[in-house]
């Protein structure tokens, strides 16, 4: 099982092309069959190496293969420590356990109660919506604009790109759509509108089991909610007997500053979600929290086969110990949050008329080119110069940064060269195809 | 991160009543913290060890930790090999899809896209089902009594049992009920009901999208469909312009003699799931197969974070290599099979009155009490005898056989012994209960 | 608006093609535009005369205009009564619901809260539904396959037909189908089958609300439920705690030869919905019954403005007192369905091969062509000859035998003597469209 | 069937009491039972009498039993007119489908396909959302915040009030709820916010069939839309692929001054909905009006037993031909429509603080009380001193004035009168309720 470097194929990726779905998508933006990476880095087959600002979608906040995080892996296999555990206690769950309750929720004096609802971010929304209709026996669910809450069907039903909605070939129901923190605009105060439906008995927006949010939509193209606008929602959730409910997939593990991103905002969710970096090295991992009082499923109602991915829980656990163990960790997030902030206003501004603005929060960021094809010819240029980094929004529009946490200065700078330069490249395109039409 | 034995505390589960959900239900009736686990064997901290018999619900055909699938893994890991890839190609995904190709699809004379759902049973459903209704234009889909097909939404609404379906708090829609083979006694052809309801225009059962199957129903009961059955389900599903779908998620990955549970049955499924053993050592990883005329999904449509769990990749293309180059593993599968399933016979002569006979198919056997009561005393019984083994069915009323499937004799028969004194123990109580009732 | 003959046009239904929508459906069977009606019989404006064997479906049991109906209406109307009441209680309402008690309710033993939930079976059935789902505080309803229950997304739900469920545009939920009486041969005993999925705790059939059923399907092609089958049919409703509903909007109101078509079969619905021929005359009128225990609805929860149609009142009223007061009517109904029955055998037995036989109960009868266009070219021959009569079934091939239950003798016997010559004339041309293929 | 006078029971509504569902509502209301109505007056069994400024919630825009419709009706009746005949071709039908070219359509160079969908309000709902998604291809809806439109399962998920919704017992699902006009306040642009929504791929808001708006909303508390606004709307239906329905159905038949609530607008409906006064006189009859281009649904595809209410034709033609052959009626409206306007006016001014304002336009004009238990007395008071009048909104908080549009205007003077005085006797009683508070 050795993997060695191969002699270039005429037809680099037939075998994918034979054999994998046509539903692949990231690798069409990204022609390369990947081999090794480390911290900030990916290799390809070819001996080609790229800084990963996509971070499998901030599944790698703390980089590729994390020295400590690795070795813990190993060692644990190693000694044969237990794989899949379905969901019966093993030592490596209760290791993770103790972790948590040690890093993240005693410090920030929180209490709640663990669900492993299966290894995804989208089990763990279904989790979140199942809790929430039980609670209240209520079925609607109040959903935010350019949500993204994962494409099985009961996620789906909350996500907002029609896109995935279109792949589901149902109509997706029981969820009322809301906007998002000023998603029609600076005055208009869309936690109030949200109030006002809820409170008319005649509005005809069922009374909700709960209100689901991220706190920065990632897909949705790095929407920054305020703390006000979610004290808001909060308490629109508390008025209306619904849960509150934040989906942290994305956002949270540390990529907006702080290891939940709505620390310090003065919230207290229900019912939390977590899946993409929690596992620390990429292993399919996710969680969701929910306070002792909400904590009422029966025993398998909601079951699945790989809940107990032991794997997960052991670099997990490393990685909430050698990250989270002081606040050392969310102070270089800050300092480079502001490097990468201040880095990408100079690009925004180096391009007047062609950029709209940096957006996002911490190091959830990116440029606002208002134009998707405009963005997808960054990513390419981006890549041709050894940069691996992705679009989002309702339109691709947005080039979001997802770099590692902890990468290196060093390496930051480097990226956000090659960024620039694809700036250049893809957007001198744009003028052309501009005075060409 | 090294695991040690502990001093044994007070309240040994103490950790996880506090932290972890309710929900969590297999710990409940193996009340140990497992660490270490090898080939047919798990161990716990405080030294105990187990004969499992559960094998993670079918994910452990191999057993646990194989050594040349860990070796594969941990070679992987020690050169950094990339870890998570979204669907990005990565040299690893590159080794299992001609593997897979090499060792499964080719030998059978089979062509299909594999499309990577996710890492979960219910992704490649949600996958399947999604494809199904964009290739038909309709949104029905029939699935089966006892059927059980996962938790999220859309898999849940096909999924047949009530604890289930109750935690969805939402009404599940667009699946029709159909009766398995032999579901309404042994005269009743029920595929021929099905045909009926579907050619009566106005039967009122919309023209389905898809007919979903296990061939044998794993959480259902061991229920096992015959080929002939399958073949004329199959030809209802082409009758009605319906995709015809296999979930072998469970009996899949040789369970049941074969790679595929319906091999040399003379069916073609439109779509196949497969999850579970597919990686060989209890990794999350799942597959849906789909025809190539029938890969109709856009780039992305169905996405997600985990579908490129290349350590999955690995040790899934190492357990190809090493179970699936020849027929070798069948023939001894067979042979296993043919051995407890006399033993089990024996055991349920030794119980007349009280055991109803033996189930399933291969190495997917039970024992039916007719009775949940009385098997879920068998399986405390057993454990506290050093056999993990549990109970399936509508009533919980069968007990599963699912031990590893390359498990040596020697460790068979002595589980297969404790079993049998299991049993005593448990049903002489029962007799206890009914003479004092 | 006197309704005078007028001179024949050159396209006579030109208005109706230029301004009537093409849903329009019976009035292509029926070439002829009527302007008057007593009785049995059928007048159009060329002064054409025709043999009503339609009746409206079933909604003219007792003949066009009939004079007793007629002339208490007039009066009402001359003495300015109250046309339109909301649900506001009327002189005319306490009538009828004093003439059905004594009539109807006080005879039988029966006792129930009348419910006017708007003017057609649909919403009776759309009433009715809620009331089960409010009672229950669950989803899934029943329903037969073949089962005809109206064409509003509640009712259409757990309608049959497919041309109907097809024009709903949205995938109808919340209903589950069972196999009707004799369904699946006359070996299988569907009731049991039934019982059987709602006994599993697996079967992935939800607990429901109702069981809803027809005892005579008029549209889904006159299949006839044994009150075995019913009584059995209720049992397996109470056995799983739900209410057992009574369609009885076209096979009620004597039809089948006693007020309702479940007279002294054994068998206590909790709820019974009636339209079609209540007001007697073909006004738009309907009744949900309930028993008093399940009269849950707050007020005003199910309204809508034609609740109190009180000239329906007046003629329904009149009806129940010219037709209920006592049996004689009964009698009568029962001495002419015996001598259509023999005279539709005799006429099955003239056509050995092309006739399946005679099928229905009381008045509702009809002939099983096995051949929606042999049975469509029997309607076009026989208007032809001056009867007027329909089809039905989920192929068109039965024809339908629904005069007037007070017909005359004479006009039946001329009427069943014009049926046989259609036949004649459509199976003949059958034949030669046979020889010619 | 003669109508007397009883003698006074001791429990006047006893028989209701008995036999008539808790549903019943707005006899609740109103304690007495109604005998006999002409005009604007209804009488009770007590010879007490009462002027009408309910009519059949705008039913009887034309008076109670007006002269030339009774007369009409009464000739139709006594020669033996087709009472009944499903959909049918009739001399009545044919009258009607030309008066309403005549009169209607032609005047305002308006082409539509009259479909008759079933004689109540919400089967007009059905059928149009049943075309649209048929047209479309697409399930969703948009409806409006406090619209109301009927509760049959697919009118009423597009009914805003939760007290119907609530009776549905099932999710009511395929409806995207917006705000209606001014909802948010005077400065959010409510159609503009939908136009985002709908423009946006990834807002979460599926494309819908249909927008589907009241232009007055009558059950939801008089809101008034603006032309603009309307037209608005209208555009984003065209930029969006969507029909643009208005449900005509309270606000139409010259309730707002003139024949459809939207003449001189500017604005093209491709379908409307007709009911309550279409008849004229009360009877039970509803239009679905669908441009010839749409009138796509097949024969039959949505039926109904009372699509050919024959009575309510004769009584609809007789109406047309006698209020909307010239524009006299229209000036009628108006006129005393002001009158009414400055009435209520006044009225609103003698109460400083209590009184929110007057709502509505036209004849279709409300006092908002601000409270809907302020406004419940005033409805008792009223209904002391002889005057029937409701309340509307989500809080029942309206008095609405809905008089006959051909009211006398002694009589309209005497009912503000009376309006006048319970308003003084009800909020005198809210003065003491808060005093005592």
């Amino acid at each position: 099982m050795l993997i060695e470097s191969q002699p270039k194929p005429a037809r680099p990726f037939e075998t994918f092309e034979r054999l994998e779905s046509e539903v692949r998508s990231y690798s069409r933006s990204f022609p390369a069959v990947f081999n090794r990476a480390q911290g900030a880095w990916l290799h390809d087959s070819e001996g080609n190496k790229y800084i990963d600002f996509l971070s499998g979608c901030s599944t790698l906040n703390y980089g590729h293969n994390h020295p400590v995080l690795k070795q813990a892996l190993m060692d644990y296999i190693a000694q044969d420590g237990v794989t899949h555990s379905l969901d019966m206690h093993s030592d490596a769950k209760q290791r993770f356990l103790e972790a948590f309750e040690n890093r993240i929720l005693g410090p920030r004096g929180l209490f709640y109660r663990l669900q492993f609802p299966g290894p995804t971010g989208a089990n763990a929304v279904e989790a979140a919506l199942k809790i929430a209709r039980k609670v209240t026996g209520r079925t609607n669910v109040i959903a935010f604009t350019n949500g993204f809450h994962g494409v099985t069907l009961g996620a789906l039903a909350a996500t907002g790109n029609s896109h995935h909605r279109g792949g589901a070939g149902v109509p997706l129901t029981n969820v009322t759509r809301a906007a998002f923190d000023g998603y029609h605009g600076r005055d208009v105060d869309t936690a109030a509108q949200l109030d006002k439906l809820l409170s008319d008995p005649s509005s005809g927006v069922d009374a909700p089991a709960a209100i689901i949010v991220e706190t920065v939509q990632g897909e949705g193209g790095l929407n920054v909610a305020s703390a006000k606008w979610l004290r808001a929602i909060e308490s629109v959730a508390r008025r209306h007997g619904a849960l509150f409910i934040i989906d942290d997939i994305q956002a949270g593990c540390g990529r907006t500053g702080s290891f939940f991103s709505f620390d310090r905002m003065g919230v207290s969710p229900d019912i939390i979600t977590l899946a993409k970096s929690l596992s620390g090295m990429g292993l399919p991992f996710a969680l969701t929290l929910v306070k002792p009082k909400y904590d009422v499923m029966a025993p398998g109602e909601h079951n699945g086969t790989f809940r107990g991915n032991c794997h997960a829980f052991v670099t997990a656990t490393a990685a909430l110990e050698t990250f989270w163990a002081d606040r050392e960790f969310e102070h270089a997030i800050k300092r480079k949050g502001e490097l990468a902030s201040r880095r990408l206003a100079d690009i925004a501004r180096a391009f007047p008329g062609q950029i709209r603005g940096v957006k996002g929060r911490g190091m959830m960021l990116g440029l606002d080119l208002g134009d998707g094809d405009a963005a997808s010819r960054v990513v390419d240029e981006a890549f041709e110069r050894g940069l691996v980094i992705e679009t989002s929004g309702a339109y691709g529009q947005i080039v979001k940064l997802l770099c590692p946490l902890n990468i290196e200065d060093a390496d930051l700078e480097h990226g956000l060269d090659i960024l620039k330069q694809a700036m250049k490249a893809a957007l001198a395109t744009s003028e052309l195809i501009s005075s060409a039409a």
